[in-house]
């Protein structure tokens, strides 16, 4: 019993480590706030009344009144109209006070998502998605003024465990514009030999399975399960999929990409959901929010 | 005897399928030339007597002849001011009867090579080098307006010689900003299964040797020998390396990054250097500058 308990594969706390960056940069803020005389501004944009983006927002909002960034809060109805969340962008584009927006996705089918994101101003895209940012990620010699806050989560969850990254096979699965490709670029960067397979990869189990680092980033419940992992490998699981669960209050509970019981068996790191990349994003997406206030102060105070 | 030779590569044609594209190119500039009364123009740019970068650009130019593309000739001397040289670049910029703008690189030193090259409209940016062209072409929904004509070119390659891209496994060896990170997006778009190895990765013959498409672009002189390759694999060479030869008036000439004779008894299908990629590159750039003329033309006459 006791040996069978010592082969379970550590847990990576995601959790631990968002809060001690989010000590790290309550302290920075401080500083900031000192030298500058105004606090990093993060405006948190939600359209509609989708629980789940409800609940996001929320947590993203709450996570910056914990270390001190001034979170600006537009709260718009569902039926808005595209020029007038347009006119929010570019008011907050406009002011000074604010280092970063976040407009919290999906819109409503009316608004052209792209047409918005690609409004805000590259200097406070704190998401990272911009196709500029996107493309600087991908290229040598080139740095993004943001890196996307999920991907760089999952690298800096990899870090902060002592995980070396180069020299590593990493295998990405998923290639979604917000996780799989991103990530997959954070990890070249870094590196790492890396494949990404997907919905049209035959046989993925065997691919994951030459994985020291497997990245789950498919959105499918508990798709990878214990016998397409290499004994020892690391697992990060972005999965967030909600499962029917009659004992749960809600009626049902959040599970990842990786069937966690049965693949701690034979992974020597794992990430829990929840409590693992999770708060982990909000971290990077409070880090990227700091980094652009000292930009943008450190600029006009040249 | 007969038997040994059966079972060679089918060499996959650069050069006839690259002169196949550049006679559908010459009927295309010839319809748009009688509807709209002009022809495609290509900026091609050149600084200092580089003799490689010399042979390039007079290859760039004598195809625009070909073909019936207006090649805009620059040719500026190697102590050529940064101002006066991305002076240049903005009087193209501004120019209508300019639809494509090549700068050949290397720059010489003393230019900041990204700044020139960031100077250049990305409507007219017919290299697809632009950050933004690159991030949009790692994303899904997007569309870049000009894709990289190597990248491009190695994919035109597949595709008109009849081989499936979607669900193989595909290996880019080499992880450039020119070939190797923009053709792995572009084959992971196309559905393969892609994996990036390059100098930090530990034994890449073992990675290699599982793909069935392999594209090699790591600059390094038949690295890639028969056993790194698996039977019947696909495989696309761009390397372009001079090694010392005796027997040649210049005394080198060009090899691949895959040992040609070698490979070719083991893989299905081998592109040859020269004669595989290097024509299709400039297919490519031909192809680009078509496409952004018909661009602008369809929209100045909408």
């Amino acid at each position: 019993m006791a040996d069978a308990e010592a082969q379970l594969a550590t847990i990576i706390d995601g959790k631990a480590i968002a809060q001690s960056i989010q000590r790290e940069l309550k302290e920075e803020i401080e500083q900031i706030t000192a030298a500058y005389g105004r606090v990093p501004g993060l405006a948190v944009v939600i359209v509609g009344e989708r629980k789940d983006s409800q609940t996001y927002v929320r947590m993203k909002r709450k996570a910056c009144a914990e270390v001190g960034i001034k979170s600006i809060n537009v709260d718009l109805p569902e039926n808005v109209s595209q020029a007038e969340l347009l006119d929010t962008v570019l008011e907050l584009n406009a002011d000074p006070t604010v280092d970063g927006i976040l407009v919290q996705l999906p819109l409503p089918k009316h608004v052209h998502e792209e047409m918005i994101l690609n409004a805000i101003s590259i200097e406070k895209d704190v998401d990272g998605f911009h196709p500029l940012n996107i493309g600087k990620l991908s290229m040598k010699g080139r740095e993004p003024l943001f890196v996307p806050c999920t991907p760089k989560g999952c690298t800096e969850l990899l870090v902060r465990s002592g995980i070396t990254i180069a020299k590593k096979r990493a295998v990405v699965v998923g290639r979604s514009n917000i996780v799989g490709m991103p990530v997959a670029m954070l990890l070249i960067k870094l590196d790492a030999t890396v494949t990404i397979v997907h919905s049209h990869t035959p046989n993925p189990e065997s691919i994951v399975k030459e994985a020291d680092i497997v990245i789950a980033a498919a959105g499918q419940a508990q798709l990878i399960k214990a016998d397409w992992i290499k004994p020892g490998a690391v697992v990060i699981d972005v999965g967030t999929n909600p499962v029917s669960d009659s004992s749960k209050k809600l009626g049902y509970k959040i599970v990842g990409d990786v069937h966690f019981e049965e693949a701690r068996k034979v992974a020597g790191w794992i990430t829990p959901v929840p409590g693992g990349v999770g708060p982990m994003t909000i971290a990077m997406l409070l880090r990227n929010t700091v980094d652009s206030a000292k930009r943008t102060l450190s600029k006009s105070s040249a």
